[in-house]
């Protein structure tokens, strides 16, 4: 959740800099970073924009696999596909870190609305929601629009199916209704809760994503979303004093751990090769569509920003790694390997940087750290500005780094124009047509630039300072 | 099909108007017609924009009925609620009038991709397509671009299941493979086709529509269509060499005619009652979704345009007639009844406006008609300016008045914004909250304005001059 919020935030800011009024300024004269890595950079750019090399392998990996929620075998042969590849490509190291990942599976499902009037709703179970009783559960429904509404009518939702119809203002906000909209009602003694599709637009199209853990002194009961289009609609019947019975029916159950595994390989630096920078997006998606926006595109660029330098023959002073964290949808257990997997080499992480608001126009670097290395970041961002965007937003990171930025690792986000994002994210509507060529090989160019310079400086990101706010 | 392309003009022309350097212009004088009616016209758009009226209506006809195909319970149960409630309303002559429509249904169906990977594709069987044979087909897919590269691999494509993957360029070239995929499919002895949905955005929601009727000369094969992601995604494994299988299955079937209604009501002309402004849209929609921009808010905003009037008190020299008319989707069978029940009649009546484009920002009227009664038109079109269009665009009507245009009724469209109507179209994305309430209280201002002018003008409508291109 942390890292959306700073993806919106990043494009909120872009917004703020993209309305300035145009003035014709004169350029301040390049710094020392620019200066020492221009040309690189701009091979970089011109390697990375040369064809369509990202969108064809994020294509193939979607197309071939699909979907690949923690536990799946498609999760597993899309790894296995990967490091295959990643050997073929000549990359260093390349292997795979083994993780133990929650294993829930979705099963049958369906949502039918009985009464005013028949209708198959389209509907996703929630991430770790329980299944109904076999049979299903008919109950008649109760729609609020927040959780204030939800206590004002406590005395109503006994024995009821509660329907939180929030619209979008922000995921930050809404998604709290994903979050915990089953424990509240269950407080209330609902049977079950429904919510509006966490997004601001749909296409009848609902969208799942994790639940908070069930709070242990409340009955655990199933929890689904519905879309925008039928929880409106619904709402609309209740005002109008209409009776509504909704049966729902989940075969939802959370299985014991599986076996899954972080998969990674390096362009192994020069002069410091235990020095690293880490970069990636995660590999799992949710159940739905092929995960291509979230997040198969944050590891592909990665994997081909090493696969490009090495093509390219530049080889940083420190090692580069990319990763493709696994279970960062349902559990976040990659990334919690990772961290004690590499907990001896944490000290010598020179930073990390997540990719995993989508794979949209560029619009800079998110940061959090010193302020330090914040200075140093704002020189390498000059480097990016053939791509559109030269800042670093102060406030970054993700939840796969997370764990390292917990031990000091200095953490980034890599930062796109966000205005789609939540129309496709954790539904069927997350396909690689959404992902423009240009754009991804623009992203590729942008993490294969940063991570470039960061693994090259002479000085390394320096530690000091204060942290940036 | 034909009112979709002038729709589609309509908007291109629009932009190239509003694209016009802006320049401070002194403004001509007011014509006569806009001396004579332009208080009238203000109270009237005053009145129309005045509340969310014209929306709630329309979504409660929406929610309470969904979708409305020929020959389902749900069209004449909503049919029903329209003329009881024109009469609550004080409509004159409030009735329906009886029409015999194809009552095709779709049943369960079924598109699943059993080769290189399983994957359960969302589907819906093209209006009017056959049955697969019982247990369905199952058979190697041969994934074309267009007509002519059907028949380059006319000899591949025996046995096959033909799937035309054709980009979106406009509804008038695209919905030829919807059209016609099928017999041209049949011809090199393929065993049923797909087509991609003919839309140019997608969230994984495929979309139905009607097929022309089969070629008896060759057999008559089942034919439906999948989405955008993935047909698009068929054909890049089909390019990268991989076999592709699909099972179909359908059950589809055209059951005998069902009877169904024109549904009209009147605003009663005070000095000459016997000629008649007609205008509406067509109750009926597609089995999915709710038919609210198809084309449920095309007929309320006449039924609401009509309401206002009768409201204001304003009651033109000429009758003023709302019609809702039945199964313009597949089979056109509401504007024939039309025609043959007012043929008597349709040399008073003064012009006939449909409104079946969307009900989105409204950008003006198309014409099909005389020069002298464009002249008319484009003084009436002046009064419409703060609605934000005041052009009547030359090309107009729409496949309920086409048979009384045939007649030599002078025919006009509504027009409206379309960049998004074929995200929507015929798909489950046709819901009411696809359409503001500001734009829709517009349109109703639009239309009331247009019909109750052209009922009113002490002279009428002239017939006269040479056809406007």
């Amino acid at each position: 959740m942390i890292k959306r919020l700073v993806v919106v935030a990043g494009s909120l800011l872009t917004i703020g800099f993209s309305s300035l009024p145009a003035q014709k300024q004169k350029l301040p004269p390049p710094n020392p970073i620019q200066k020492e890595y221009q040309t690189i950079a701009e091979r970089i750019i011109a390697g990375a924009t040369a064809d369509s090399a990202a969108w064809n392998k994020l294509a193939e990996l979607t197309d071939r696999f699909g979907n690949r929620l923690s536990g799946s075998d498609a999760l597993e042969r899309a790894i296995d596909w990967i490091v295959a590849r990643m050997k073929i490509e000549g990359l260093a190291n390349a292997h795979t870190e083994p993780v133990m990942v929650p294993h829930w599976v979705r099963g049958h499902e369906k949502a039918e609305l009985l009464q005013p009037r028949y209708l198959n709703m389209p509907m996703l179970g929630l991430g770790g929601s329980v299944a109904t009783p076999k049979g299903g559960i008919e109950a008649e429904v109760l729609v609020v629009s927040s959780f204030d509404d939800l206590k004002a009518h406590a005395a109503d939702a006994r024995g009821k199916i509660v329907l939180f119809d929030v619209p979008f203002t922000n995921y930050g906000q809404t998604v709290a209704y994903r979050g915990i909209g089953a424990n509240e009602s269950a407080k209330v003694g609902a049977v079950a809760t429904l919510i509006r599709t966490v997004g601001p637009f749909s296409m009848r199209n609902p969208h799942t994503g994790a639940m908070a853990p069930y709070d242990s002194t409340v009955k655990a009961i199933p929890a689904a979303a519905i879309t925008l289009e039928d929880a409106a609609m619904l709402h609309r019947m209740q005002t109008r004093g209409q009776k509504i019975v909704v049966r729902l029916e989940m075969e939802a159950q959370m299985l014991p751990d599986a076996p899954s595994r972080n998969v990674m390989a390096e362009l192994v630096g020069r002069e410091k090769p235990d020095e690293v920078v880490v970069f990636g997006g995660h590999i799992d998606s949710w159940d739905v569509g092929t995960g291509a926006m979230d997040d198969g595109g944050g590891m592909v660029i990665a994997w081909e920003a090493v696969r490009l330098l090495k093509q390219l023959g530049l080889t940083p002073r420190r090692t580069i790694r990319a990763v493709g964290w696994t279970n960062e949808e349902n559990g976040g257990r990659g990334g919690l390997a990772y961290r004690e997997a590499h907990k001896a080499e944490l000290a010598k992480h020179v930073a990390a940087i997540e990719s995993d608001g989508g794979t949209f126009k560029f619009r800079g670097f998110g940061f959090s750290g010193n302020d330090s290395a914040y200075a140093v970041l704002r020189q390498i961002g000059k480097l990016l500005k053939p791509l559109g965007a030269d800042t670093i937003f102060v406030g970054g990171g993700g939840s796969d780094i997370g764990p390292i930025m917990g031990e000091g690792v200095p953490g980034m986000s890599h930062n796109v124009d966000g205005t789609r994002y939540f129309w496709f994210h954790h539904s069927e509507a997350d396909n690689v047509d959404k992902i423009d060529p240009k754009e991804l090989a623009e992203n590729v160019a942008a993490m294969a630039v940063m991570a470039y310079v960061l693994a090259d400086l002479p000085a390394g990101l320096p530690r000091g300072g204060k942290p940036v706010r």
